[in-house]
């Protein structure tokens, strides 16, 4: 058996990427089924779903039940690019950088949501606050640690009194 | 002048992919010129840099001053693979499992980190927090929004009791 230890390439090998490809290490299965009704983020979601970790990544789940919540990230994939840099996001009448919105349509669509986590059987992880479409490609996993992610702010832009409306 | 729309391709054409490939968006100029030395969370930092957006994306930036922080959503360059799944975090003494871990070394080698806005000058984002390699290629921007970001949860595994050293 080899064994497959963490290496990093040499700094004199680094050269800044054009391009990065990563492969699915899973599936989402949700009852979203188009895209209409999805909920617009996942703190006002209270839909349950599983994601799918496919069997050749299953063991980088040990440890994860003891966690509540995870970071999901994942990828937009029926956003057709290119997308414009502003536009009109869903909570408001005008128009806004991508960059200061949560909008999938994204230069890099990449998704992220967190989920609380309800139960991890196999390769499955059952979860709710589901926001995403069914049939999404996963790209990564993190626990949540509120430690490292909850930041106390008021500064919330042009969302200020805007966050009201629940689904989309 | 062609005007980009949002625009979604056909669920007929949608097809699960085995690849999904992302151009870097922009570069964070940092003082970490090596990987020693770089704390371990962005919460834990109290280095600035400026994150330098390609000018052809900066018009993506409009509004984002009026947020406090930022999810910054980066490639770790440097991270050869494939990664073992399970392996000793920095933070303990035994096996975790990669997705229960914050550990660069992931099956994609996505980087999230939450980082404090000082001042947008065009196309360079000047910010706080930093945890992150100089030269690193950043794919995605998110605005923080406490009221879908902040989850309250004292359940967080292994780490437990072990949060405590600041670099690495």
């Amino acid at each position: 058996m080899e064994i497959i230890k963490r290496e990093l390439i040499d700094f004199n090998e680094r050269e800044f990427p054009d391009e990065i490809c990563f492969k699915p290490i899973g599936i989402a299965h949700t009852q979203f089924k188009t895209l209409k009704g999805i909920p617009i983020q996942s703190s006002m979601s209270n839909t349950k779903g599983i994601i799918e970790i496919f069997p050749q990544y299953q063991a980088g789940l040990k440890d994860l039940s003891d966690f509540s919540h995870i970071y999901c990230l994942y990828y937009f994939d029926m956003v057709r690019l290119p997308v414009p840099l502003q536009s009109k996001p869903f909570l408001d009448t005008e128009s806004r950088g991508v960059f200061a919105s949560r909008t999938p349509f994204r230069p890099n669509p990449l998704g992220l949501s967190i989920l609380k986590i309800l139960d991890i059987k196999e390769n499955e992880i059952h979860v709710d606050n589901v926001d995403i479409l069914n049939n999404t490609p996963i790209l990564d996993l993190k626990p949540y640690i509120p430690q490292f992610d909850v930041i106390k702010t008021d500064k919330i832009g042009w969302l200020k009194g805007k966050i009201l409306r629940k689904v989309s």
